[in-house]
């Protein structure tokens, strides 16, 4: 089989990519090639898998990458909600055209061609005030364009599947927990700084208090939703085909003291509180628990605990140093 | 002020032209000029009217439109239901970069205008499985291609206010009972037909049986709901900036009844019951009952019930009858 993912260069997609190399299948099926799209060149290195760059906006770069036939299609390139909401046009042509150039391309690709097509989504389709938990019945109400655009992308894949155009499942990823690499500027990465900075002996900013709560997932937990999503029989899905992901509702509190447990008083210390209004407020606007009663019954599996998250990206980040040493040595 | 009107020869449309013509001020502004706008010329005539014709689905035709700098807006063009599921391309094209030519005009006119813009949506944004009565939190999970374009235009309404681009207002029409005019090919079309065609002496067919329940409003009630969106204070509104508009949940029988009550048994015996299994399915699918509380608290107006529904579509018929015999004289 064939296997085309856009936005494989991202933190998810080189995960993913190097998940479907190790794992050399997809439900069963050999999988034969592997090509990875993304806005700038990049991605793992393997014999299955090519690469290649370009904007997804164009919609004749999309109709030569579905030209080739795959027979899934994971789409997770998306610009980030900071950047949407300052860049207004720049949302809209990346994550609304990109999305209906995809979905054009397959419709129009040939009669028999129904390719899986896994859509990132986010929980960002929901916007305050909420019920608590967030059930699978609420409203789409989103507060960023991001959230917009995605709840439109869910809107659109699931006319286009109804249609028999293609086979889609979107899934609504939680706030991703622990995020390697550098502190970034959006407004959720105290979620991620909190832990992974202590961890490399760096001071982390906690600008929200510690009653704080939010819905999470692991790395390796959005790898597994979107391995899931490729394979599932999308029957269950019925016409709404977008679930929200299962995840951890859990507090800032509880996340410092799964650190200080698992790392000690001396890494938990440099945790800095640091109050900040604006951060507080974009943070009080967000989801903090759902049921996802859909996706659980449709066989997504969640992270069991915090514990294991923190452990995870400690292993993690165990392999990254040795690979590091292996090249240079 | 001046006021524009996309859709305005449309039944609803000219009821709104000939309503703002009537009334010569909207929310206490004195009305200088209307114009209206739709796919063929026709309208309403009088000093204040203006028209003229063309494709929404052209980016250049809308932003000549908006840049006579209307103080307010009713979008009310789109094909129906019916039409958008059998031609695909032309729905998206219609009834959603319609949408998105209109909204990107107005953001891109200037930086201080700001219309009030009203926009006529559906509930046709809701599919089943229904919670019951819908309350204003339900998920938008819709099953028609009609549907998915109206939902995605209440995201980009909310989404465009919240930017500051336009004001807008979104208002989820019932099915408009009783429609004037001859019998149409829309699934919906009975609910009319059946009180409209024996009042005038023919026959009606009812393809569904008598215990089905459906969301009504008259097509006063549907003018009534646009003037006041267009007046109303958006504050209220937040951020969702749509709302499922009040109207009377009825069965087919009770409807039968009320038309029996007003017009006798031999009218009513000109109601032939032939079921139709298709259409049935189809009507199985519809949403019979919604709570309405937002629209309400908003101050829309519900009509107050079926039998005040019919007696206004006898005065309706009768007026418009004298008209074209003063015209005939």
């Amino acid at each position: 089989m064939r296997i085309l993912i856009l936005g494989g260069a991202g933190m998810v997609g080189r995960r993913l990519v190097e998940a479907l190399v190790a794992n050399g299948e997809l439900g069963g099926r050999k999988i034969d090639a592997i090509h990875s799209f993304d806005v700038v060149e990049g991605g793992v290195s393997s014999p299955l898998v090519s690469t290649s760059a370009g904007d997804i906006a164009d919609a004749g770069t999309i109709s030569s990458l579905v030209a080739a036939r795959p027979d899934v299609i994971f789409h997770l390139a998306s610009i980030v909600s900071g950047e949407a909401e300052v860049e207004f046009e720049k949302g809209y042509r990346i994550n609304l055209a990109g999305m209906q150039n995809l979905l054009e391309a397959i419709r129009l690709a040939s009669d028999e061609y129904r390719p899986r097509l896994v859509f990132t989504s986010s929980i960002a389709v929901f916007g305050a005030p909420f019920e608590e938990p967030i059930r699978d019945t609420f409203l789409h109400a989103p507060l960023t364009s991001y959230g917009t655009q995605k709840a439109i992308c869910e809107l659109l894949l699931s006319d286009y599947s109804r249609k028999g155009f293609v086979d889609g499942v979107g899934i609504r990823l939680p706030t991703i927990v622990v995020r390697p690499g550098k502190p970034n500027k959006a407004a959720s990465g105290f979620f991620s700084g909190i832990i992974r900075e202590p961890l490399a002996g760096l001071e982390a900013l906690l600008p929200v208090g510690d009653d704080v709560r939010h819905w999470v997932a692991s790395p390796a937990a959005a790898v597994g939703f979107l391995l899931h999503a490729a394979t599932l029989d999308t029957v269950v899905l019925g016409d709404r085909r977008s679930l929200t992901m299962p995840g951890l509702s859990i507090t800032v509190g509880e996340m410092v003291e799964t650190l200080r447990q698992i790392a000690g008083d001396e890494i938990a210390a440099l945790i800095k509180r640091e109050p900040d209004a604006a951060i507080g407020k974009i943070v009080a606007g967000w989801p903090r628990d759902f049921s996802a009663e859909r996706a659980k019954s449709a066989g997504f599996v969640a992270d069991t605990d915090f514990a294991a998250i923190v452990k995870a990206h400690i292993a993690d980040e165990r392999a990254r140093r040795q690979q590091g040493e292996g090249r240079a040595a």
